[in-house]
């Protein structure tokens, strides 16, 4: 093989290793995506063995974080890599880890549902969370789509749905707190509803980083800790 | 300059950019820590303006990440390390990472200690959470000093005190529970309690997290996820 055709070879490998680590976080991703949702649904209708289903789900998140985590590793020690795919690796890093949390709240939302009496189970008893619910969903999807197509057209309406996904929690906390004060018998239920929402403003929280990271890889501007409007002025730069 | 001196010069530099960058996290775990150890006072003594100080450290906090960040990526990606150098420079964007998420939660503790009306505070009001608070501080700067040593005999200790924080939690959540249910009027108080309790457990999970770093770093393993007697095997081993 002479010095071009190895070149081309080992240009190929990397490809491959690139593609592979980018299959395994949309996998992942798919995962977590499931795993919210699915808790979402157990929480809502009390159902415990779809809850038990979601914490067995958490292993396999993990080691697919820990298998991601060193295949990174890997290729970097083994190829060098600079610039993009340099940003793409360290970003994979780090998107994972806000991957994993996201499957660890919806684990928190899943425990909440194993702990409800299934006997207290009446039709849209937390249809509080509806609104909540469906925003965070999307941004969920609407980050992962950003990743999967390396895409930064769509962040900007993501990380504005998160100020609104705020303002929403707030006011959850509110009309909880009001409930609770109301009627001190509706205490434990209205916790069980303030975790969940809480859980559901973190895993938006968790979809804004990961809109962040790409933002990283395709622009190379680290834009963390901005306000939404320096955010789009970087990202239509 | 021979060879070997070009090679001497550019090993020197690279030690001294790693150490540089080790500082750097030094200097950013000191500051968290503060941060907590103020949010505390400033909760627990209703204390506005010490709060309002935190809440401008988290600025510093934040540039602090991102330069660290920053400074790994480009020695990656022109020093190529591999080994336990690359181990540590992985490792270092996500120790900052836990460090950033240490000083949001204490800067959720000083955000309800500016909403705390300072004329109700009387003495050792918040006593619920001294025994927690004490434990949480002990394992951040036992994880701070993990890293700092380079020294992973001490992680046992600090996971396994974890464990007390996490019983030490759900103690307190119920305490609080009850007192809620006895007199609505609590409601609030024991919320802005019951959100405190939360971020310093949290605080302790984020400890660990740089635990676990340390390990891996080190040891070169991954101990994340593992049980308490798995995780002694891995450091003793």
């Amino acid at each position: 093989m002479d010095n071009r055709a190895s070149g081309q070879h080992i240009s190929h490998l990397f490809d491959e290793e690139m593609e592979n680590i980018r299959h395994k976080v949309l996998t992942m991703g798919g995962l977590v995506q499931q795993q919210m949702e699915q808790a979402v649904t157990a929480f809502v209708t009390s159902d415990q063995s779809l809850a038990e289903n979601i914490l067995q789900q958490d292993e396999m998140v993990n080691s697919l974080e820990m298998e991601i985590d060193h295949d990174c590793i890997q290729v970097i020690a083994k190829r060098q890599p600079t610039a993009i795919d340099l940003r793409m690796l360290i970003s994979v890093i780090k998107v994972i880890t806000d991957l994993e949390r996201i499957g660890d709240e919806a684990g928190r939302i899943a425990k909440m549902a194993i702990r409800l009496d299934a006997t207290d189970y009446y039709h849209d008893q937390y249809h509080e969370l509806n609104h909540l619910v469906e925003m965070v969903k999307g941004m969920l999807s609407g980050s992962l789509d950003a990743f999967a197509r390396m895409d930064v057209d769509g962040v900007a309406k993501i990380t504005r749905k998160d100020e609104k996904v705020d303002r929403e929690y707030t006011s959850i906390i509110r009309q909880l707190i009001t409930r609770m004060m109301e009627d001190p018998r509706n205490i434990t239920r209205m916790l069980d509803i303030l975790w969940t929402a809480r859980a559901l403003e973190r895993i938006g929280d968790h979809a804004c980083n990961v809109c962040e990271h790409v933002v990283y890889i395709v622009k190379g501007d680290d834009v963390r800790h901005l306000n939404q409007d320096e955010l789009e002025y970087k990202i239509n730069k």
